[in-house]
């Protein structure tokens, strides 16, 4: 962990989508990053907050009763149980950091698109 | 803090260097943004672990043994209790994940440096 990430070199390694890597950890957060395209699964996660914070691209961050629409260096934070959907129109590349352990689906693992994080 | 945030506008808004700026929270850690030149004086923290997070520019991270060299989209953590001084040749924009209420001179809290971080 302890040695400078690049996250450029980190995305080259990563195939398909919505698959999340963690690259980093800090206080007990993990720094994941993750190639997105299409719409995922509605899903919350009661214990974490999560940041997703856009590399490149851009990605709709579908709420209840919203959408925000994130470009690359905007951030935006998910709190803790806010049932959220993240969408791309094209493929784009996110960093998040949220608790470690997470799952990225949330409640739902059984998903398709279920994918615990492992360590790039 | 339940909305979109762009690095670039915030650091628009930053004045001088060394100040760190909050802009956003996740599960108790503070999202910062702080814009750097020269030498930092050498502290550690205690109770947090430090990401850094170079936004633009090059940033040099000292730690006792070695130097750590930083460049845009890259990335570092400097562990807890881990003694470190970062610097900066030219002005370079840095993003940091840290415990919140975090004092950027660690130990040091009467540096000419010491400036507890504001919400931006």
């Amino acid at each position: 962990m302890n040695s400078v990430v690049s996250l450029a070199d980190k995305l080259a390694l990563i195939d398909g989508h919505w698959a999340p890597h963690i690259v980093s950890r800090v206080n007990g957060q993990d720094v994941k990053l993750v190639k997105v395209l299409g719409e995922f699964v509605w899903h919350d996660h009661p214990d974490t907050d999560e940041l997703f914070l856009v590399v490149s691209g851009t990605l709709h961050i579908d709420l209840p009763e919203t959408r925000h629409t994130l470009t690359e260096g905007e951030l935006f934070v998910v709190p803790r149980t806010v049932r959220h959907r993240p969408v791309a129109d094209q493929e784009c590349h996110v960093l998040l950091i949220e608790l470690a352990g997470t799952l990225n689906t949330g409640e739902r693992t059984d998903s398709r698109l279920t994918n615990p994080a492992t360590w790039l």
